[in-house]
């Protein structure tokens, strides 16, 4: 499988996914182009053909892909089967906001529970999803086998917040806090600070 | 000025700056070395010198920046002098902690208002800043020559609201609805996918 496949690429596929599996069923069972399929979307056949190509191996040449293993090796790339289990830290607006994405579960991301030291916000519920302490991290994570998380804290409890997560056998952290945090060996941290992105938005051409 | 900044310096340089506006008065009239830097916040001092090359030509080889140019062409190029004002479209939780974002005003951002179509919003304000009817948009932006929007309303109305800003004079655009967007001519849009950052994250090395 392809490890550099770009984020347009996998902003894509969830919308051939959402398609194929729109189709009746007489057409999954049969065959389908990256042409028909780029036809049905307006997007572009090369385009089309090379993030398929990037997923899924099926692909022949004058036949396409048969179209039931096409839809299980982007839902596979997806991570649908997985249905991988999120915790996020940090119960203001912005982790508010990641208990209530809907749209982690096109990436097969099950955000399943909320963490926050505020004993008001403990034992409450966001979007259904409950709010532990975040004393319980390590145990909630192990007892789940939970491997991603997401810090929503402040800037000044971040990097004791990636510690314990690194601890609680969190692999994968996405960091929202205003800082950079370096992760202990064996975890990859990816520091999405917004403040940085709209700088490099409105700045580069700027600055001249 | 260096165009292509990376993130990664972007993200040192408001610690140059707090670091060197705190200094005493006789020090900032001084001059001071990139490996002084260094050491005072503990970089590395290779990286420290990268970094200050590449926002301001004061340096000079075993003499160093004047402090005080060092610090205007830091604040020059973090955008300080200019207080640019910033726009939110969409009052949900994540639009509500753009407004509430400390971290903005290190870049020289400065969220100046939110606005909405929610009736029971308009009219209120969130820490400060007023809530206008999306409608205001255009006259508002006009008035006040904003010149940056972010976007975070849901996926439906993502299109309508980037074209909406694009009227009102709007010339840059974070959009945080999952939905790639394309502006006008003239307009430099960043669609941020919070999902697709955390695929990218947790599955290049999941799916080989």
């Amino acid at each position: 499988m392809n490890k550099n496949i770009t984020s347009q690429t996998l902003s894509r596929l969830p919308l051939y996914f959402n398609y194929l599996t729109s189709l009746p069923e007489s057409r999954k069972n049969g065959n389908i182009s990256a042409t028909a399929i780029a036809e049905a979307l307006g997007l572009n056949d090369v385009q089309v053909r090379k993030d398929l190509a990037s997923v899924s191996q099926g692909g022949r040449p004058k036949v396409g892909y048969v179209t039931n293993e096409l839809i299980g090796d982007i839902g596979k790339f997806l991570g649908f089967a997985n249905h991988d289990g999120v915790v996020v830290v940090g119960m203001g607006n912005f982790g508010r906001a990641m208990l209530e994405n809907k749209s982690f579960a096109d990436y097969g991301f099950d955000v399943v529970c909320g963490f926050d030291c505020d004993e008001k916000l403990v034992g409450t519920e966001i979007n259904g999803k409950p709010i532990l302490n975040v004393s319980m991290l390590r145990e909630f994570c192990q007892n789940k086998n939970i491997h991603i998380g997401i810090i929503t804290v402040p800037e000044s409890a971040a990097q004791e917040v990636c510690n314990e997560m690194a601890e609680a056998g969190i692999k994968y952290i996405l960091n929202f806090a205003p800082i950079y945090l370096t992760a202990p060996a064996g975890i990859a941290i990816h520091n999405e600070n917004i403040s940085i992105t709209l700088a490099m938005l409105a700045r580069k051409t700027n600055q001249e």
